[in-house]
């Protein structure tokens, strides 16, 4: 099949292993995938993956059980063992022996097919376009966000950030009706901010002053942890949901002294994004840049890595 | 007076003003002050203090309202308006205009009197002696920990650092039931903690296992926060007790990947720190290793950093 590949350098071919489902696995076309900052990053170094990246898509089972045969479905990154101390514990997105799509151990969805375990499957209603289901893996990862640490009318929230990830946990976190400002270099992501009634500030023009309730870490870049600290008030929280390669030089002592709450914050509730879309509460397909290919997936990883892109999406066939 | 001042580097004076009682402020004769790490961090440029150091000590009020006169006393450390949002919002350890004894902007308890707040003041109670009084301050900041997070039987809890605070820590931790281990580097604090019935683990023997609820960092290093990260299982919870100078290199994926929650731990509550040594649930005076006058409060800075004494004593007079 056909498939983007990651090893030591990105590549496509043409004649990638066809996918073969293992027990309690279902094999799905890929209808449509999109790059994400993670994505970016495996070509950094991430996580030391090797093969078929990708993790955000919507595709139609084509063999499993007769139940899901021709859905449209989304599904779940993390494939668990249901076995382990923390999937007991009913915390299975860190099962200890998982793998996850296209990021650990398991190849991805910039590919014509790939496997996955049914019991990640989500069904995609009709309300929802491909071009909305490709982003609820990210919207879900927003999602978490406000399930981690809930937002209260009252608050003042900034998030770090007006790349893909902080655009959609921007656009979540609007829906608590808080005070909100996002935070960013990119004047075409802040502009499209504006454009949805959220605040968008230049990282230039802003003046910390210690008075926000949540700020949330969208940025992947440490002078983001930094201005976190520096923007929250004192027991405030800081939730980090972007991640980044290797080793940064960080003052924790302000973390300390303020005894701010820093909550690590990754997967998150399909459900919740699946209907968000459905009712439109969030809109997804303004931030769509580039569609292209899958055959041009290399070129599109590069679209994606320039800010003058939001989200970039790669079709197979 | 005399007084222990640092100014670029610390020295011993005999011709330091008298401090003067200001308005709701109380004159306090030092009866006897401890040295923390905190202390030694100051003379290495944390927070960019200049003055008189020292905030863990038990003194006598001789000048201030009626009610207090002669009374032995310890103080709360953060002198605050009162009136800002912080304090407003109950919080006023986070004052928004304060100063703190012996670290910002005011003169602390290596000298032979200090101005302290009389809303600070805490009656010391005959069971207490004062060299365990002079205890009281860092206690109370080891009880924040068990306030912030509470822990229950069944929690697996490590303390990394077997220093003054670790010590402290562990023996509040300890009063809770939990399975607790200690990780070090010093034989001699490792074997305080066998003594005391805790298990005091060297760090060279450690294969950190991602299977504590949580972790306590206690060594203010950034070696420890990584080893702390690495102990904790998904989800668990990283208490960070231990300030130092500067940025240090670390990496925060692993936080974010196991969403790991962070918490800043500083200044605690008096009062059970005053009753747990009241009732010798704690023992901090097998932890004094050296007790110097005032006069030697250099050599005594010394002796505070020598890993082979715990806590060092200043008695002035």
């Amino acid at each position: 099949m056909n498939a983007i590949v990651f090893d030591q350098k990105l590549r496509f071919v043409t004649d990638y292993a066809d996918p073969v489902p293992g027990e309690g696995e279902v094999l799905v076309a890929v209808r449509l995938a999109g790059i994400c900052a993670t994505d970016l990053e495996i070509t950094r170094g991430y996580m030391g993956f090797r093969g078929v990246p990708g993790h955000e898509f919507v595709g139609t089972v084509i063999k499993g059980p007769r139940a899901w045969r021709d859905k449209r479905v989304v599904a779940e990154i993390n494939c668990v063992c249901g076995q382990c101390d923390m999937c007991l514990r009913g915390l299975s997105s860190h099962c200890r022996h998982r793998s996850v799509v296209g990021i650990q151990g398991r190849d991805g969805a910039f590919a014509d097919m790939l496997v996955v375990p049914e019991r990640n499957l989500h069904e995609v209603p009709e309300a929802v376009s491909d071009e909305q289901a490709v982003f609820i893996e990210p919207l879900a990862a927003a999602y978490q966000v406000i399930r981690q640490c809930p937002i209260e009318r009252r608050m003042r929230v900034a998030v770090i950030g007006s790349g893909r990830l902080g655009l959609l946990v921007a656009q979540v976190i609007k829906t608590c009706g808080c005070q909100l400002q996002v935070i960013g270099r990119n004047p075409l992501t802040l502009e499209f901010c504006e454009k949805k009634g959220i605040q968008g500030t230049p990282v230039s023009e802003l003046v910390p002053r210690g008075d926000r309730d949540v700020v949330v870490e969208c940025s992947g870049s440490p002078e983001g942890f930094d201005l976190a600290v520096r923007l929250l008030r004192p027991r405030g929280t800081l939730v980090l949901k972007s991640t980044y390669a290797g080793d940064a030089p960080l003052n924790l002592a302000p973390v300390v002294v303020n005894e701010i709450l820093v909550l690590g914050s990754r997967c998150g509730p399909f459900p919740e994004a699946i209907q968000a879309l459905a009712r439109r509460e969030v809109d997804v397909e303004s931030m769509i840049s580039r569609r292209l290919p899958l055959s041009k997936g290399v070129e599109a990883f590069e679209l994606a890595a320039d800010s003058r892109n939001i989200k970039v999406l790669l079709k197979p066939g």
